[in-house]
């Protein structure tokens, strides 16, 4: 059996790696013809998909998996309308692959030009919503990649039924299916084999929680770029106006409290602490908000209980919130960089350099000023799709697209130019 | 003792986050001036810098390292003035810092901005030559990172007052010292340890032997850009005029044979192999290098000796060549693929459609089309000073500037917007 997992964990490597090296050729009007037929195919199939979701919802209550989670994992004509919806437009954003990045002559004649190109096979493992195979492999195939997907088990049967229709559509648009591939096992022993496939696999993509990312990182000899969830906060500036603090902070805690983008320390500047820490968090204990407070905090505001060292570090994904009185900016700016998660960071100023002191400081993906830090998201800045968003320095930073699965190569071209 | 190299690899880190923190606050001007400051004292204090060699140089005599070796190592006057030269030039390279690679407006008024910035703390574990230490520092300081050099055992008094220099430099240039932090032991155990530092270094470029790289991957926790030696091809198309591929054949393979990017097989399309394997491998035996060839080679050209299997895989970087006659472009560049390192390969042809199909299937990171492997390289390509040249896909491929040592952050402006 582990023999068997080490040839299948092989074979997917290398059949993608031949997928990539054609797909690497094909070019992005027949990548977009085979996207479109995905998208026709899931419509078009979307009562098996909903025949074997049954089958994974069947399992996951007699699992006892708890409400939310069967939520996220039911699928509907309404909700695979929306995933063949995401491949159309996946489909209709420009082609990444081929830009001339930049490009220049040298004085002996030489053309040097910085090419787009795929990266040529990512791997993606991730957990529970079955949305995100579909999502992977359009945002994938879009940039000229072959991709393995390896979903959770609680979404295996949706996942089988979406993989299917997906190498269907690959082989009436002329693609090679392995340019698509979605483990058939559940087996957890297979992870370990893929992430020693350096050889053909040139990228992994963890998506879930922090544990399943610390166990990719360790065990991966292929580059992992990751995708924690975010502590994020959000900093009030001594001089900010109370009603550019208030609509920020409650957006940024209470509009939707479970996704990495929403903000889970508010930091106040102690000079804008007795104007705002009593208002605001009255307002945030009315929206329903635990709030846990340093003591300069609870001196301000009844009803908060006392935060420990462990609620700085903490993303509650849930209406609870952090509230620190800091002495300056620089401290706020110390917090931030010392228990964030580096993802996304807000200050409330409308003092230039304030503002600017902080964008510089800050060392996260996205810095947001006078918004809310829901704002993050690839959808939000005009990007499209995204395949996540990076908390990694490296290739890819914040909300990662189709271009953000894409490399360059460099093409010098000569007429018989030597080295002296 | 492990608990001290413990502690040191610990406070080697944390120290340089501090520094890096401080150094993404400079401006270009202040790390310009620092960096004419180390050029100035590498002049100045040559003498101490000789001294310390001295020491390398007797230890190397005793521990009987090649002549090769041994001229690598050595410093003299000129080539201290050439290590001050090159921190000169990276000192006159434009700031990558600080650009706003694009930007634009949301139709919320949002102002979206991707800036360039540091990476933060880079490391990097190297071998032998003590100029790779300026060249270094000049360039993460160029690029506003913090660095961590481990440079090898040979080298290790002449890295010391290298180092000692460079701190005295940024001190009096008001920068933090630990800007540049080289490693003071030549303890093996060290690097393990530095590479599970991952809170505190962002990454790790190993340049050395491929076993140096091998065991940095295997045991690093921190994202690491890999600079393999090269295995290069040139492939030479169906109807190439003979002087072109003459001429570029013998100067991939024999202008300087030791470097990564010199030739190591020469592929023959079928149809040219009659007019120009003969020619050409005189050529190449006339200029002293060993012709390895496959059986049809052999038939065309005689002293040459048989190729076996282990020969496409082999970086020979010496006077010795495998060549190969092959059916087709197609069977070429599977060669490539499968035996290469994806470092740089050329194709000699006149024929556009041939240029663009192999441009576009050889996965490397350099393609030439009719001039020389050899042109693979920073400065022939007009980038400056290169910390390497990355055979990986990831984050930055080819030829590596101070530019390629910096990531982005997302900057999103606005006056209190919310998400709705």
């Amino acid at each position: 059996m582990s023999q068997n997992l080490e040839n299948y964990a092989e074979s997917l490597a290398v059949d993608a790696r031949k997928a990539g090296r054609l797909l690497a050729l094909t070019s992005g009007r027949q990548r977009y013809d085979a996207l479109l037929a995905i998208a026709e195919a899931l419509g078009r199939e979307a009562d098996a998909i909903i025949a074997a979701n049954a089958k994974d919802l069947v399992a996951a209550e007699e699992n006892k998996l708890t409400a939310a989670m069967l939520d996220r994992l039911r699928l509907d004509a309404g909700r695979i309308a929306k995933m063949a919806k995401a491949v159309r437009e996946v489909a209709e954003q420009p082609d990444p692959v081929g830009e001339i990045i930049s490009g220049w002559m040298r004085p002996n004649g030489l053309r040097i030009e910085k090419r787009r190109v795929p990266i040529g096979v990512v791997a993606i493992i991730y957990e529970a919503r079955p949305n995100v195979t579909s999502d992977a492999a359009a945002l994938c195939l879009k940039s000229g990649n072959a991709c393995i997907l390896r979903g959770g088990k609680e979404s295996f049967h949706s996942n089988m039924a979406i993989a299917a229709i997906i190498a269907d559509s690959l082989r009436q648009s002329g693609l090679p299916a392995a340019a698509v591939q979605i483990v058939n096992t559940t087996d957890r022993q297979l992870v370990p084999l893929l992430l020693r496939q350096e050889e053909n696999i040139d990228l992994v993509i963890p998506r879930g929680g922090e544990s399943l990312i610390r166990a990719v990182v360790e065990q991966s000899r292929i580059p992992v770029i990751k995708h924690y969830t975010g502590n994020c906060h959000v900093y009030v500036d001594a001089g900010c106006p109370p009603e550019l603090a208030e609509q920020v902070v409650l957006n940024a805690k209470c509009q939707r409290p479970g996704v990495c983008n929403a903000a889970e320390t508010i930091l106040f500047h102690q000079e804008a602490a007795d104007r705002l820490v009593p208002a605001i968090g009255r307002k945030l204990i009315e929206a329903g908000v635990e709030v846990r407070g340093c003591p300069r905090t609870l001196k301000l505001l009844s009803g908060a209980r006392t935060a420990d060292e462990k609620d700085w570090y903490t993303e509650y994904l849930d209406l609870i919130v952090a509230v620190r009185v800091v002495d300056s900016l620089e401290q706020a700016v110390e917090h931030i960089n010392q228990y964030g998660s580096h993802h996304t960071d807000a200050i409330c100023t409308l003092d230039v350099r304030a503002a600017d002191r902080f964008v510089a400081a800050v060392d996260s993906g996205n810095v947001m000023v006078n918004c809310s830090t829901r704002f993050s998201d690839g959808g939000e800045y005009g990007l499209g799709a995204e395949i996540g968003i990076s908390t990694d320095k490296l290739h890819a930073r914040g909300p990662m697209g189709a271009g953000d699965l894409t490399t360059y190569k460099w093409v010098v071209s000569g007429y018989g130019q030597v080295r002296q």
